[in-house]
């Protein structure tokens, strides 16, 4: 099923692939092609094939994927098929906006489970369905509860001491939303999300 | 200055030398070198200097680059060296987040003008520095401001509509927080912010 040969690159787009599936079935097809998968995202239908071709063999020639279960398989090779507990550092507005829009997350993979701030006036307040907890405790409810993926939602000059304390405390993969580049041990996952990074990527075509 | 040539991965990494070197300045330093900035980064330096080589000489062996002129030259190089205008589309949590967060986007070469929202209930309310405008006056404001950069931050469902009236009134780059991908003329760039498909590219390797 796995192959640890398979590129980043391809891992970065089987997400796109999944969340494609899940759209189709709304729509209520039970059936793709490459063609239609490609289409969607932009991409060439043997790009797709090829991808998918490192997991296995996802489809016949001439009839297509079986949409449920080329999802079934997506998420069993991102091992999002059981539920992921995640927890967020960071109460401010975007700590706030990322709890209060926690659906998004539960119906992909992850379940919101704790958010930590160190901000006296946050403690205690309740925002969604989670009690903001002391960044104090972070560490004991992290190894505790055996959670090892984190989001950081803090200022960027708080976000590599929060990266080092989440990473001693066994957090495995960290969803940053501060601008700045972390330092992590190998074999710790990063990812960013910077709309700058975006923004100034798409000027240059301007 | 430019080449039509150079690979969009080149592009993508800019934005990241331009973060890096603010960084850098901001802790008070006037020179730096393809190590440094590659050590900052988790990249190699000959990738640097490959990468910032497609633009011309921007450093000398030996001594380095000078930050600020990089600086510049990047911001050049991306055109954020003038104040792009950005509007935003959806007032729930988070273009909340994102209006009050603003100083993020203005310290980088973008001006939040306006927000605009549908709902009768959103619109005239006051966000940060800004009033939420009728979604009926976008074209209008687009038009008549010229604004070219549009960051979507509404519900998956309404995200397609917004996208084609946004083209079709002059918009030339979207940042979308939607979490589908969207259909747009050729010479429009689209880019996409959603945290799952990051989270999911994680745990492949968890």
């Amino acid at each position: 099923m796995r192959s640890k040969a398979v590129p980043d690159i391809v891992i970065s787009r089987l997400p796109l692939y999944l969340r494609t599936l899940s759209h189709l079935a709304a729509e209520g097809k039970t059936i793709t092609s490459s063609q239609e998968l490609g289409q969607r995202l932009g991409l060439s239908s043997a790009q797709i094939r090829k991808d998918l071709s490192h997991f296995g063999e996802f489809g016949k020639q001439g009839t297509g994927y079986d949409i449920e279960f080329l999802q079934q398989q997506l998420k069993k090779i991102l091992k999002v098929d059981r539920r992921r507990d995640v927890c967020l550092i960071g109460a401010g507005d975007l700590g706030h906006a990322i709890v209060l829009h926690h659906e998004m997350l539960e119906e992909r993979g992850f379940h919101l489970v704790a958010v930590f701030d160190h901000n006296p006036r946050k403690i205690g307040k309740t925002i969604g369905h989670l009690e903001v907890i002391d960044s104090e405790a972070m560490p004991t409810i992290i190894r505790d509860q055996g959670i090892q993926i984190a989001i950081i939602a803090v200022p960027a000059r708080s976000a590599q001491s929060v990266a080092d304390t989440l990473v001693e405390a066994g957090i495995r993969a960290i969803l940053s939303y501060a601008p700045i580049t972390l330092n992590v041990p190998e074999g710790v996952q990063v990812q960013y999300i910077d709309p700058v990074i975006h923004l100034q990527h798409m000027t240059y075509y301007l």
